[in-house]
């Protein structure tokens, strides 16, 4: 297997993607080829003393998250992004991994690798983590600010297709975002899609409100990308507003700071939990290839987890079965 | 001042409503007006020593939280949300408050009181709580599921009404709830909205991400009924899911134990800043009449609360500048 990383994305690029390559390669036979600027590589690659299964491919330039996605994918010809792509694309790599700009990954997935065949819409699907439990899928996370109904349907196949065969959850749960648990609650959009989702055979549980999201709800939590968006970004608030007062009141008063020094084991465990890392990136699912976004702010053991998660995205063969399940989501549309 | 009381809507009811009524019969000398089972209130009264300024309207229905809203609101004549809001329109009652069905509240706001002329959907704004800080206002809660550009300018402009007139914010801030900061990011509907806010005199500072919601963003959240529901749960569930995880961490061993008691005074005081209930329920706003939704589950607490924000309500004249508020929005509608 041949995993492709993005040697120039990311906040923390070059430095923690080569450590996490590195620390990745010790517990893998894959081979790990990092597009990037090759004499920094190298150099880093040198220091971190790197096995024989990682190497270099050389590319000029990189994509900066200010770009704009679609402009920035077709004239930066030598990018990082374009690259790794293409090589994905010619069979070169099995799948690329990249901490870069999402709007260029999403534009280059569909310029360069193309849409699947019966998939409307590719789907970014961000890993949702359960405090205490397993985490769940949230998909659309922003790609797609307005959908149509079969788009939700198509992001709930591909979903469950990853949750089973790369996070291994055994006939995953799907659950439609909606203001209230009654079918007949919702707007235009969540009604029809409520309709198309039950007639497909997947594990539909029908709406959930956003409140039970973080109580761990479902498998796979369909929305469309504004919502998803607005659901993911709340959650990270709230994460870091409750972590501060927390910290604020640990500090209040010497009774306070005594009694933090004895629970603070446990509250750094609470905290851990917040951490998206060791799930291992944002797959971006409908395209012909196997595409993983990783957190700009990734460090090494970011980059070490997406690797290793990019093998069963890989040998789970999702892209291949999301190109097969487009036949179960044509006779739904064409039954409507 | 005649404050109309529903006196039979909510979990806690008419318990909860008596005993908050009496609570803040104590700080105002504005007559109090419980609307609902004349028999069951008036024991309550009695027991609670109720003053003067308390009485009791008879209803001899009921309207529950499943019955659909229309239907009830049409059917029931005699139930204590229906004669309540007949009340405020004839003139007999300056305000109505209801922990009732909030569907049955908005219908009724809209078949009894009418919308005010020029607004053309009245929002339900919720009162969104802030760590450590004051609270938000969030417009649409969500009884507007889909939106039109000209209804989230409407909720802008009556929800900084509200916000100055009742909560004392000076130039309330408005926020418009997007996918992004920038300008070109968004939806079809959020462009639009955005387009106009810019025009409007209100405090506009552009589009919010959620993320930064619950670290106080602005006064006034602008979003559509859906995504508001969507950010209002998931705030909520985040509150419970890590308040139980720090609970079940303090109890995790001996030394945590310890550590909860020493910290214990501070914890409380953290989870207390999710009490929405001092800011008193959540205002429909674009009827003509002042009409309050509290919290289904709220104590004598919250009720006590809501009466006295109540009265700001009214003595502000917040219905008031509303309709004078609705030539400066038709003056940028029509600039489009």
């Amino acid at each position: 297997m041949k995993i492709i990383l993005d040697g120039m994305g990311g906040d923390n690029a070059p430095e923690s993607i080569v450590k996490g390559a590195v620390l990745a390669s010790k517990e893998t036979n894959a081979e790990i080829i990092i597009v990037g600027d090759e004499q920094k590589i190298a150099k880093l690659l040198k220091k971190a003393k790197a096995g024989d299964n990682i190497s270099v491919i050389h590319a000029t330039e990189c994509i900066e998250n200010n770009e704009a996605p679609v402009k920035a994918v077709r004239t930066k010809k030598d990018s990082s992004i374009v690259k790794g792509l293409n090589m994905v694309k010619n069979g070169e790599g099995d799948v690329f991994i990249s901490a870069g700009s999402t709007g260029a990954l999403l534009a280059g997935g569909l310029f360069i690798l193309g849409r699947i065949q019966g998939i409307d819409r590719p789907t970014l699907a961000s890993i949702y983590p359960v405090m205490g439990s397993e985490p769940s899928l949230l998909t659309d996370a922003g790609a797609n600010p307005e959908c149509k109904p079969n788009n939700l349907l198509e992001f709930a196949t591909m979903g469950a297709v990853y949750m089973e065969k790369v996070i291994g959850r055994t006939n995953p749960t799907v659950g439609l975002v909606n203001n209230g648990v009654e079918e007949n609650k919702g707007t235009t959009l969540t009604k029809a899609a409520h309709e198309l989702l039950e007639k497909s055979n997947l594990n539909f549980i029908g709406n959930v409100e956003a409140r039970d999201i973080p109580n761990g709800a479902c498998d796979v939590i369909v929305t469309d990308g504004f919502t998803g968006n607005a659901i993911l970004k709340t959650t990270e608030g709230m994460g870091l507003v409750i972590l501060k007062e927390i910290k604020k009141c640990f500090t209040s008063s010497a009774f306070a700071k005594l009694g933090a020094v004895l629970t603070g084991k446990q509250l750094m465990a609470v905290k851990k939990e917040f951490d998206y890392t060791e799930y291992g990136g944002a797959p971006i699912l409908g395209v012909k290839g196997a595409l993983l976004k990783m957190h700009g702010s990734s460090d090494e053991n970011a980059v070490k987890a997406s690797i290793l998660k990019a093998i069963p995205y890989v040998e789970g063969k999702v892209v291949d079965i999301i190109q097969d399940s487009t036949t179960d989501i044509e006779t739904i549309l064409l039954s409507e």
